[in-house]
């Protein structure tokens, strides 16, 4: 049984329920995304803050004691906006650090929803770093960006989600960085028969390389994607749950990534930030070719991007 | 009973399923979006071609013989777009006369989808009338942006889908142009005990007018959401079932359109044109209030509309 197991996912999914949106899943013909295959989507892009993350964020801060001192955080932006906007519903202080490069999209976020924002080395790691000694010296909570045993079961919930919604889906495509997300949807589909498939950019391969190696090990960061996907190495925890329980780790270049979010806007209108659209990027550049008669499930996790890059 | 009723609605939403896309729900607290109140969103601005308006433009290459010359249309964008990628979808030429004013959102659609693209006039009644012209000479099929009986049950399947989705909606806001879409909602709804509430801007009050005059009249076209709402006068089909089935009609400014594509932008990164966001604006600027207990059920029927304006 791998943890988080269903049953450690959906005790998080009814604790974080009030909270968060239960993001809707579209099925569409592929024709109108240039892929010869029916698709469902799960729109997480739709989620409070513009990303999955909140799901873990609010479980870590509803199963753990928060000190007077609040939350402290590291992030490529993504999961810090998460923890500004859950800390905020919660009352609770929070500060997050990110590294330099983060767009604009995402440190208008974190401060517009109250936190205190610090900009920190040149990638997450060094960000991380920073924040831990940060909650070392104040006492606050760490709410890790992937890392921690809540934070996995917060982000498994998009899964029992779409098990709900779309029960007859046989391949699940999931974006990896750091690790939380695959590693909760993982934890859920796993020994269900389900594949789950992580498509990581070429640029940035912290799963494809630790699941080559054996163990979690540091690895490029680089490439269009690099603020939601750009963690330094593969979550411990994310590991033990994806070497047994993912199917494939595939690989795409960023030309397929911008490719994919263009599609999605031309075709739909969605705003997917790099990373939000990297999982369907591997059926786009056939990284990933599902079987004849597969019911293929992407998970779009991200839109917090400038949508004037998309245009045209 | 109206016409349409829910026989022809359903129907219509069984002839037109393998070539649309079945829109999902969304619901959310409204703190986000600035509103004390729970909300649920029909995102029809993720169909195909960008609005709803392909729901009717199939249903009536499905229901009625097209000859080889083919369909031809007047629109303000949204109806060309959406008869054009059902033409090349069924194999029909296209035809599609639009304003001079028609964004370039809208326009490039129809020559992508493979259309021939007119422009023609200053508004969308010039362009109807260049329509008509064309159709008399060519013999092609007028495919009407709302006022036919197949256009109305064909939109209608916008309510079937919420009511089946969304069973506690007691209040469905909807924006009014040329009444095709809240036509076929107040058709659905009629003697369900659900409200339909119809919203304009100010600047194009065609429902609004003709519920004041007792009959559809011309009205004056202008402002933000002219390219979508634009109609001259509202329907006669349509103006029959809304006056006895849509329970309010209410105008809102300009600047709370803008302001509700604003918000669903920075809560949702969803992309709504200005007559997308419409039926949103009553909330926000107070020209619905919702009793309390409702379940308000917004629809968001249009997303063609360059990002680039909505972001901040």
């Amino acid at each position: 049984m791998p943890e988080p197991s269903q049953t450690t996912i959906a005790a998080a999914a009814a604790r974080i329920a009030p909270h968060i949106r239960r993001t809707p899943v579209l099925r569409m013909a592929g024709a109108d995304l240039g892929l010869d295959m029916p698709l469902i989507l799960k729109l997480e892009l739709l989620q409070a803050s513009g990303s999955f993350k909140p799901r873990g964020a609010f479980n870590r801060m509803l199963s753990v004691a928060v000190p007077p001192a609040g939350v402290v955080t590291a992030s490529g932006g993504n999961h810090g906006a998460a923890v500004a906007y859950a800390a905020r519903a919660l009352g609770h202080r929070a500060e997050v650090f990110c590294p330099l490069p983060t767009p604009v999209a995402k440190t208008s976020r974190i401060e517009a929803y109250g936190a205190i924002l610090h900009r920190v080395g040149a990638a997450y790691d060094e960000a991380r770093i920073a924040s831990e000694a940060r909650a070392a010296a104040t006492g606050a909570l760490l709410v890790h960006a992937y890392d921690q045993p809540e934070i996995l079961a917060g982000q498994g919930s998009v899964a029992l989600e779409l098990a709900e919604d779309a029960p007859e889906v046989t391949h699940v495509l999931v974006a990896t960085g750091g690790g939380g997300l695959i590693g909760g949807i993982a934890g859920w589909y796993a020994g269900t028969g389900v594949q789950v498939i992580s498509v990581e950019p070429e640029s940035c391969p912290t799963l494809h390389t630790a699941l080559r190696e054996g163990r979690p090990v540091p690895a490029p960061v680089g490439g269009l994607a690099a603020d939601s996907l750009g963690a330094r190495q593969v979550g411990a925890l994310s590991f033990a749950v994806a070497r047994d329980h993912v199917a494939m780790a595939v690989l795409v270049p960023d030309a397929a990534i911008a490719e994919a979010q263009r599609r999605l806007f031309d075709a739909l209108r969605l705003v997917a930030e790099p990373g939000g659209a990297t999982a369907l990027a591997a059926l786009i550049c056939g990284a990933f070719t599902p079987p004849p008669g597969a019911r293929v499930a992407v998970v779009l996790c991200g839109s917090n991007t400038d949508p004037a890059k998309l245009a045209g």
